[in-house]
């Protein structure tokens, strides 16, 4: 496989009503995705915000664990938020891809919902060529359509059992990550 | 598949020195599970906890959602954690398991360390006949050892790149559970 980098992204998603709107970040959710990011072999995590103040918060949770003083305390978490990076849009998460690899990423947008030519692990692997890859991973009601049109693939949503489908951004990217990247079942 | 359901075990596991302790319960591990038992079909889902406070915590959490002002605000929510029932340990779970399927349940035990005789999903989704079926899972440091010693099975780990393996309980559950009762891959 070819490095393959995820993104948290926080703007644009969706509201509870359908609205784009900026989401707050969530502790948790910086944690799940670096321990992903490591143990899945990631070449490095995006946390995507525009919004200064919640930057700031990433910033500062990032520092805690890799130069503060849990570095010290749980080296395993430090080197699973060393991954991560704080940046203000999906572009500049997709450049910063660009710099480090010298060939801009494909972007892979994830999400509940049905999309159309929405590829299954197997196609997706297919696809990858040599390129690097960014995987997008949408906060609170999920990434935007925008989002969506804007990126080269989509990926087959986690299908529910009697059609319920509503997981946590933590679980669903556990899952995804897993059936892209995990061993063959 | 017979009925499966799952336990967030805090008792006994084990903190970072090794020794069995009791663990605190953390808010998102009941909403995560709760969303993924929904979405996987389980039958329910324990959380598993001696200590009385941390037992009404979880009351409280799942009261919120299921009956009071959550409950009313995100329906999906309610049906998630109407799946969650609060015991006191594991042998709890698995009365309360055998008291409404009719017939005791296999324990199967999950963790980030090989176990002896640990089964790949489709051998384990062999072995599980008609009878119903309880997966484990730890918190903290994850499940002591008599916890394995006591199971009918345990699982193959999630193997990490380089050796890495430290992933939260929720994103753990994700994989595990979609690996044991997903869509083939």
């Amino acid at each position: 496989m070819p490095p393959v980098y995820a993104a948290l992204v926080h703007y644009p998603v969706l509201d509870r009503a359908g609205r784009v709107i900026a989401a707050a970040l969530t502790n948790l959710d910086l944690h799940d995705l670096a321990r992903l990011g490591r143990t899945y072999g990631l070449a490095g995590i995006f946390v995507v915000t525009p919004l200064s103040d919640q930057q700031e918060f990433a910033h500062r949770i990032v520092g805690h664990w890799t130069t503060g003083p849990g570095a010290d305390c749980n080296p395993d978490r430090r080197t699973a938020m060393q991954l991560v990076q704080v940046v203000g849009t999906i572009a500049d998460a997709a450049a910063a891809v660009a710099a480090r690899e010298g060939r801009r990423p494909h972007l892979t947008a994830s999400g509940a919902r049905a999309q159309p030519g929405a590829l299954r692990p197997a196609a997706w692997r297919d696809r990858c060529g040599s390129s690097p890859q960014l995987l997008l991973f949408g906060t609170a009601w999920g990434l935007a359509p925008e989002v969506f049109a804007a990126a080269d693939h989509a990926v087959e949503p986690i299908a529910g059992a009697a059609g319920y489908n509503h997981l946590s951004v933590r679980c669903a990217a556990a899952i995804l990550i897993d059936r892209l990247l995990g061993p063959p079942g």
